[in-house]
């Protein structure tokens, strides 16, 4: 027996500061889309390929390295470069619902708000990754940053981590950067509310799910 | 006793294909620079500072990654925006002479002319990491492939890394391409001559010097 896979491209990114719960959504959100059939790939930025990945590992594990805002936003790009050629275009010209962790919105809340590189900056350099290709679908997960990085921070610490990419990481970047960031990525939201919808991050699990999950319905 | 050093800033970069002697050449003309009291610094790209040589050694040792030219491009830039800001700037206002292995033109004749990325998208992606800096001289030291790779594997060898970054690498990068690179080096001379000079590097490493010395002097 063949199951037949419902075919819709759909382009869903999750959005938020650290300890906001993305990556538990997403894959809650993949659960239900595929109790639904429809295929669907779950990816993440900065990252997404192994040559992402290596790009990735260039700042979130090196504590040595100070990246300037317009060198972080290049590699980011060049990372994006690589997962919207190799992945985001193909699994959506197969007809696949992209899932993913963190996208354009993230640089511009993190390099733009947050580290004050300009917004036009970004934008222009972003046009030749990206070409025509934006999210249908963005949900921003807001939280005050003092819980999201207490969430993050204890994460890290039961994997095994705190000391290593965690807390140095948290104790350096100040939290004044991080409200920056919050107040990029809610911004962004009120510039685009079509395509953007604000989750409360500090509500239940199953509560987001739900408030995700409503509003991917309306699309499918 | 206090050496007055002589203060003139000065952009020279140079440029060519594997194994035309760009080091050797940087290293004679530093040193004849140093001998008559100018402040001389060295340095070279994709690198340049601890951050760049990171991203160097993403695609010079790692042979599993397949970068795309536009990936290729937004990562050496990367390295350059960080190199243009720490290093490059600074030693120019500090009224010293910068020698620079491999620069811009590189960028525009391997990822440009070489891998096929057009020579708009590559300027337009440039301009927010240059701003106003140009080299006030640029030797492209030309030979043709067959000879600088052979050269360039030789020396390799001799220095223990054939297989590692050396051979394997050449193997896999197609003498097609190194013929591109090489008529890039030539049209990007051609297009600006008032920059540009072209060092044949089929010639003795004391005939390329005096060529060289010769043009620096008469911009000093």
């Amino acid at each position: 027996m063949t199951i037949e896979h419902k075919k819709q491209s759909l382009f869903i990114t999750l959005e938020g500061g650290e300890g906001a719960g993305k990556t538990t959504q997403i894959n809650r959100l993949a659960e239900a889309l595929t109790r639904e059939d429809y295929k669907v790939i779950t990816t993440r930025e900065p990252g997404g390929t192994p040559e992402g990945e290596k790009i990735r590992s260039l700042f979130v594990r090196d504590g040595g390295a100070q990246w300037s805002p317009l060198a972080e936003v290049l590699l980011v790009l060049a990372a994006r470069a690589m997962h919207v050629e190799r992945v985001v275009r193909p699994a959506l010209e197969a007809g696949k619902i992209v899932l993913c962790d963190r996208f354009s919105d993230s640089t511009l809340a993190y390099q733009g708000y947050g580290r004050g590189l300009d917004a036009q900056t970004i934008g222009r350099l972003s046009q030749d990754v990206l070409g025509d290709l934006r999210p249908d679908l963005t949900f921003i997960l807001d939280l005050p940053p003092e819980l999201g990085l207490s969430r993050s921070t204890k994460r890290l610490a039961r994997e095994g981590l705190s000391g290593f990419e965690g807390e140095d990481r948290f104790e350096k970047l100040e939290m004044d950067f991080h409200h920056k960031v919050r107040e990029g990525f809610l911004m962004i939201a009120k510039n685009e509310p079509e395509r953007c919808l604000v989750i409360d991050a500090t509500v239940s699990v199953d509560a987001m799910a739900g408030a995700i999950w409503d509003a991917v319905r309306k699309t499918l």
